[in-house]
């Protein structure tokens, strides 16, 4: 295998000069470049990116960690992190931590050890704890951390405000919020907030039913969803609109309330939250407020990247939403 | 930081001691261990595992080179891929070619420049060029070329076979296949052989319609469903099944047909292919053939890791298929 020397004799250049040119670093002619790169392809040669990292101490590589890979909303958000990431020239190594604590804490590590130039990290059981003194940059999405570098977010608050705005326009009176659970307080909750505030305002009632976690991990809701339809709580007995807190649990809704001839959104109306595939692809397709899943994705990277050479950054981000009107609203 | 020497002095043991330790290279006492495992917690050494993979020239890392994250096939087969590999010690490195030939091939590069272990490598449009002189294993999923260390795919031709088995016993006589699309010569072309010739068997009526790389690409088969169901050629008056390539076109084609007010099942029955989250959330839930994602992706990993090792390996790797009934084909 060719090496940098041979690199360096073939171009009739110093091996200091040629690194320098490998590395991008001071200045460098064009004439030089061109011998360098002339020489590079003639010889086959590969620069050693393990090596330069090791010189480097970064080596453009992205630590991210998710909770989830096939779930919808991180699929489409893994896809979009590592577009952005493709983009500035850095590599995903991706980690999927099955919401567990321990191995989310393995990760970090596994990622520090790699000297990965940041980490991205999904997650709903980190603590701030698990956060301090990691050493690299660490972006948090949809978590608020003091110990996380920054937190990137879009405005789950406003996405429950405009959900209640929608319903209340088609007529709704009586909603249910079938919503995300969680021990830990997270942004997504204020979904549920934006949306009961907003209920109030235009005088429709409203249940809020909170999902566990165990029901997220497993991203089964329907055994939840046909106990509420056994108690008529989820029926037009009791209610004409669902606000879910996600696309998949308003898909699982709508499947289930099917099966028992419920007819959405004639009877029911329903909204869902992410605007992932599954909402353009349901029967009815699923009205549902749009997460900024692509500017959330160049924005952590952005801040990871500027982080990481030192740039200061905002601690927290807040990315907007958008109502997208699809059939399970029809009037 | 604390280097290696540190441990080794806090340790009262030699550098190279400590170093076949970390490396697990030789017999090494379990005393010598503790110690130096007591070391490295007292002192929060973080061995570096750029450096150690420089000096084995391999780093468990295994490059994943796939054409679309986002699409639920993918995301399930990255997500067990993801599981596969942390069992056994190894990270994930992710680019999505986009199925693009100039990115794949830049990809590869990445990969090797990186000192991957191999790559796993998902594509329609690489070609057995591409592959020739890597230096690293390359395991192919779904494609078969002599110049990969190996290939796994599913057992397509059955897959044809039990979805045109399963709709004659529901008695259905005049199918229609709407299925994948590509220039190169791929293993899923099976599936509609097997499904022709065993409709030839029964004496059911078959029509296959091609799908384009461009729907594919975009995953967006709405404009040429509407164009078939405006031609009469997806509706009652023609045909009593659809047999779709995979659920994502199954599902678009149970959306657009509804639309239409053609009941699913009682005017027309549908079976997908890949048994991904879709299938199983659509109204009404669709019947499909399932892939064995999770057996693909061990094995894809086990090859990898064994041909790696200078083991030789199988050149082809066929896994079992299964029909899984829905509601799309109830009678």
């Amino acid at each position: 295998m060719a090496t940098i020397k041979d690199v360096a004799k073939e171009s009739g250049l110093a091996v200091a000069t040629v690194s320098r040119i490998l590395n991008n670093r001071g200045y460098i002619s064009e004439e030089s470049r061109q011998k360098v790169s002339d020489a590079m392809k003639k010889l086959h040669y590969q620069p050693n990116e393990v090596a330069r990292s090791l010189s480097k101490q970064t080596n453009y590589t992205i630590g991210l960690i998710v909770p989830h890979i096939r779930h919808p909303y991180f699929a489409m958000l893994i896809s979009e992190i590592e577009s952005a990431a493709s983009e500035k020239g850095y590599r995903i190594l991706l980690f999927n931590s099955k919401s567990n604590t321990a191995m989310q804490t393995k990760y970090v590590e596994k990622c520090k050890s790699n000297r990965v130039a940041g980490i991205i990290l999904c997650s709903a059981t980190v603590t701030e704890d698990n956060l301090s003194g990691i050493g690299v940059p660490v972006i948090a999405i949809e978590r608020f951390f003091t110990t996380a570098t920054a937190s990137v977010e879009c405005d789950n608050y406003t996405g429950g405000k405009l959900a209640a705005e929608h319903l209340a326009a088609c007529g709704c009176r009586r909603a249910l919020i079938i919503g995300g659970g969680s021990n830990t307080k997270m942004p997504a909750d204020d979904r549920t907030t934006g949306f009961i505030e907003t209920c109030a305002k235009s005088g429709m009632s409203c249940i809020e039913i909170k999902t566990t976690f165990d029901e997220y991990n497993a991203g089964d809701y329907h055994e939840r969803i046909n106990s509420l339809l056994d108690q008529n709580m989820a029926s037009p007995e009791n209610i004409d609109c669902v606000f879910a807190s996600s696309d998949l649990i308003a898909a699982q809704y709508i499947q289930d309330a099917s099966e028992r001839g419920i007819r959405i959104p004639q009877d029911i109306k329903v909204v869902g939250f992410d605007d992932t595939i599954i909402a353009s692809l349901m029967c009815p397709s699923i009205t549902t407020i749009h997460q900024p899943i692509r500017e959330i994705a160049e924005k952590s990277v952005e801040l990871l990247i500027s982080a990481a050479a030192d740039e200061k950054v905002p601690a927290r981000v807040t990315l907007p939403v958008r109502l997208v009107v699809r059939k399970s609203t029809a009037v």
